[in-house]
């Protein structure tokens, strides 16, 4: 069994027991150390050594489940990301409102500095080393980016984007100038700034009358 | 009149003389060294002594004119790009007909190995260094979006767009998603791609007949 679990699925995984408990919580701890502690040194000098210090377990327990420094930092963040996934966008059936909500929110999760710091590293990283990039978008940015195109798919068969209305691009339209701004510090990240992206990218995707 | 000089106007630039020549011959053959440098071993490696022995000059030539490897960059990219600044982009009347020859040309160069290696290093460094990454914003990028902005803004004058439209997001949402793409590898860089984007983005922009 241990072979065929998902990287991200500790050994001795049958729901409940001890083992169950205490290797969650062991998992936990390492991604907490991981994301703290990259924050603080950058992803260079980040080690297993040092994740597994802080997390007071030993560098084996580590090696076990991950290859490297890189598995558990985009597992630290995937595993945030996963549940939220798992719900998808909201649909009330009012796209713009709803893109405003989560937006808005990405908005303050992005200017909190303890979160920002890890996940800058991690890109910052990426822009310098291909395979990492490429895993940190597949693991991390694409399940984040079809999140929108499903709600855009929503909208479109609900008839109020346009019917020939490129989705992907739709999504991009939204997402990049928002990552850019944070990622290039081109301008700030506020509330009015997505509430006035929303709305001039959906004019650009409704259904014409 | 040396000291109350431009940063990137070499001493003795009286236009035309023997001087002036062999000054401008030196920080062309400076620039062609650092750009083709830092391609290959990186921004990290990129030194004055390598760029200097590169160019066949000495390294006081550099350092008489430039304080840094990443000022020396700068300068490197932005003169290339001065040029096309001063021109602004074509304004033929014909907006979205404009905005794809510009943006079909820039996924050419941007697709090409030999011109995306330095400017990938230089980003990739400024993720890191926040100091570098405001000096690059300023120097080439934000010149670059202002193009996009100052076009937007004559289709406004001329009754294209919308008068209430923002006209720093509209450029961001043209020029964005093209940065992202290539930045973070998320999706190709296609002459497909940027004539979806213009068409998308500029039903948001546009007028409401």
């Amino acid at each position: 069994m241990a072979n065929k679990a998902a990287p991200d699925a500790p050994p001795g995984s049958a729901g409940g027991t001890p083992t169950r408990r205490y290797s969650e919580r062991s998992r936990q701890a390492i991604f907490e150390a991981a994301l703290a502690l990259v924050g603080e040194v950058g992803y260079e000098k980040l080690t297993i050594e040092g994740i597994a210090a802080r997390a007071g377990v030993g560098k084996q327990t580590i090696y076990r489940w991950w290859p490297s420094k890189a598995a558990v930092l985009l597992d630290a963040f995937g595993s945030a990301a996963d549940a939220y996934e798992h719900e998808g966008l909201p649909d009330t059936g009012d796209l713009a409102a709803d893109l405003k909500v989560v937006l808005r929110a990405t908005v303050d999760e992005f200017n909190d500095a303890a979160w920002q710091a890890p996940y800058r590293a991690l890109v910052a990283a990426g822009t310098n080393d291909e395979e990492l990039s490429r895993s940190f978008v597949g693991r991390l940015m694409e399940p984040g980016i079809r999140l929108y195109v499903e709600r855009l798919r929503a909208a479109r068969e609900a008839g109020e984007l346009d019917p020939d209305v490129d989705l992907r691009i739709g999504a991009e339209m939204l997402l990049s100038p928002f990552s850019q701004r944070w990622l290039m510090r081109t301008g700030e990240l506020t509330h009015a700034f997505v509430d006035t992206l929303v709305d001039q990218v959906l004019r650009g995707l409704r259904r014409r009358d």
